[in-house]
């Protein structure tokens, strides 16, 4: 089958490799219907080493139930499923408390941990399915289909910053970072309720589309005049939740710094640096800085109705569709910043 | 008047300073009949330089209340009061949210601010008077005050790391730190319904009377022998809750390392490193890492009645008790931990 391979920083080949199949009885096969390119997986397309090996990328999807292994009994074959950036097992302590990220048996697809895959190909191997795939409706709209892709990854990232964010109705948020999670971080805070939404980005094409999608402001400074005016913007304190969907060093310092004493900062996504570099601010303004690797197998039940009524469509952060042979070129455009996030119709 | 100046490191003079007096129309002065040293005060102790100028110390008391300024309203000569660690208005957006550690008048007594002296002392000026103060009920049992006096910080700040580390009932609970914040913590996840709470300390007469104050277990290890400790303790997993009550770098990071996935983190006190080393770790557990300097005022109304009905007996950290002229042997032996806190009756 063909999948995409990255071979070192910069290197996105389609390759044929072995065909995906069941291997374990709690598995399932899944046709790729629909995948695309995350954020992080710029990370190692801009610093993977040859060294670090090949890795088959991708870690979001909609796909088809082509094959179930023996003891899975949740799906049924031609199911249409949505598969998150992890796998969990559906049952341990922590997927019980619905942080399925932090399963005792968690796996990341497309991170080229042993035995796991990537979606950026035409089918692949679901390790636990019964506590990874969420069916879908039978007969869900095609054209819904982009907007239900975001709940594998995006979507639930964002509402995961929201929610440690501790967003509720009335309150000021601020979201650091115009991309994909970012305006899904939009999304997620005017869901909840928020009376304020200031998103802090630098490109116009981006914050454009966040006022569409609820942003009430919009901060294009950066660093220590970013912090003025989001203070200026919310009465002189700064914001009672911040959204850090960036995940560098400057951003998050940007992020504790912007939130009001006693608020709340939400990290999320791959954070390419997740020290804190803001600590001490936090500290002393009495802020509660959380996040991690968004339980997005676990927002699904709370978000799914909102897309399928038509009241969110976090699908509009795809302004690009490619095929698998397109895939590297969607790659480019991506780190180009030509292309806000690429979806890949395998 | 007698007080307490601290010229430098190790430097601790009992001296004629000018009375404290009524300077602004919201004033109170209070004469002081009970006061104590802090941990957080051998951090200047240890390292105050000598061109930092002299410091008044002292930041936690109870007092009797001599004088008001004219538009003082809630308070009356001859009130006994509780005198938080840090001043605040009482009406700001801050103190109306119960976190008057942040008020936008706040100021630290005994830190040196100008215009803020100390407890350690015959007498203070007490500014934004109807804010700060806490009047006790006339009569209070005088074999209350020891208690009484944690009301001013030690209490409420392993109350708010409790509290920022969402403890509840049937939850397990690790405590860093066997020093009088971290036995108040101890008492603060017993009377949230702490399931289990393990204190991370080394001296056996303090964990042993942690163990009075409620700890169910003791772990002396210290660094990774203290995280594989907690984990062995609780399921493999580590505590739900983590109440950090020392500040110092190999704290905060054994802190973080020996939280459960999905936990929290509450760091209180004075930190002498408000940096986060382990935030790393923090991150791919979804830790959340919160707290900050207690609103010590606002927990009073809670911790009280637990006061007044003998339920808690946080006054139990005082071993020992002096008179002002003693105090600068108070800091001696505290300092090489002869004594866990001491109490000054001036």
């Amino acid at each position: 089958m063909k999948a995409t391979v990255m071979h070192q920083a910069g290197d996105v080949r389609i390759e044929e490799v072995p065909d995906a199949a069941i291997e374990q009885p709690t598995d399932a096969l899944i046709r790729i219907t629909r995948a695309c390119i995350c954020g992080s997986d710029l990370w190692p397309y801009k610093s993977l080493a040859a060294s670090e090996g090949i890795r088959i990328m991708g870690h979001e999807a909609i796909g088809v139930v082509e094959g179930l292994g023996s003891d899975v009994t949740s799906l049924k074959e031609g199911d249409v499923v949505v598969m998150p950036f992890a796998s969990s097992d559906g049952t341990c302590v922590f997927c019980r408390d619905g942080l399925q990220t932090e399963c005792v048996h968690r796996g990341f697809f497309g991170s080229g941990a042993e035995g796991y895959g990537g979606a950026q190909a035409e089918a692949l191997r679901i390790p636990n399915a019964d506590g990874t795939l969420y069916a879908l409706p039978t007969g869900t709209d095609e054209s819904l289909m982009p907007s239900l892709l975001t709940l594998a990854d995006v979507l639930g990232t964002g509402h995961h910053a929201a929610v440690v964010a501790r967003v509720a109705p009335g309150k000021s948020v601020a979201v650091v970072g115009d991309g994909a999670v970012g305006l899904c971080g939009v999304i997620a805070a005017k869901r909840l309720g928020a009376e304020q939404i200031i998103i802090l980005g630098r490109h116009a094409d981006r914050t454009d589309l966040a006022r569409e999608l609820g942003a009430t402001d919009v901060v294009s400074e950066r660093g220590e005049e970013a912090v003025e005016k989001v203070r200026e913007l919310t009465g002189g304190f700064g914001a009672h939740s911040v959204l850090e969907c960036v995940g560098l060093d400057q951003s998050t310092r940007t992020a504790i710094e912007v939130a009001r004493p006693g608020g709340a900062v939400g990290r999320v996504g791959v954070p390419q640096d997740a020290s804190m570099p803001g600590a001490q601010t936090s500290f002393y303004a009495n802020v509660t800085v959380g996040g991690g690797p968004a339980p997005v197998r676990a927002y699904i039940d709370e978000l799914l109705p909102d897309i399928l009524d038509g009241r969110i469509e976090p699908g509009r952060v795809f302004d690009r569709t490619v095929d698998l042979d397109e895939v590297p070129d969607g790659y480019r455009a991506m780190n180009e910043r030509e292309s806000l996030k690429v979806m890949v119709k395998p």
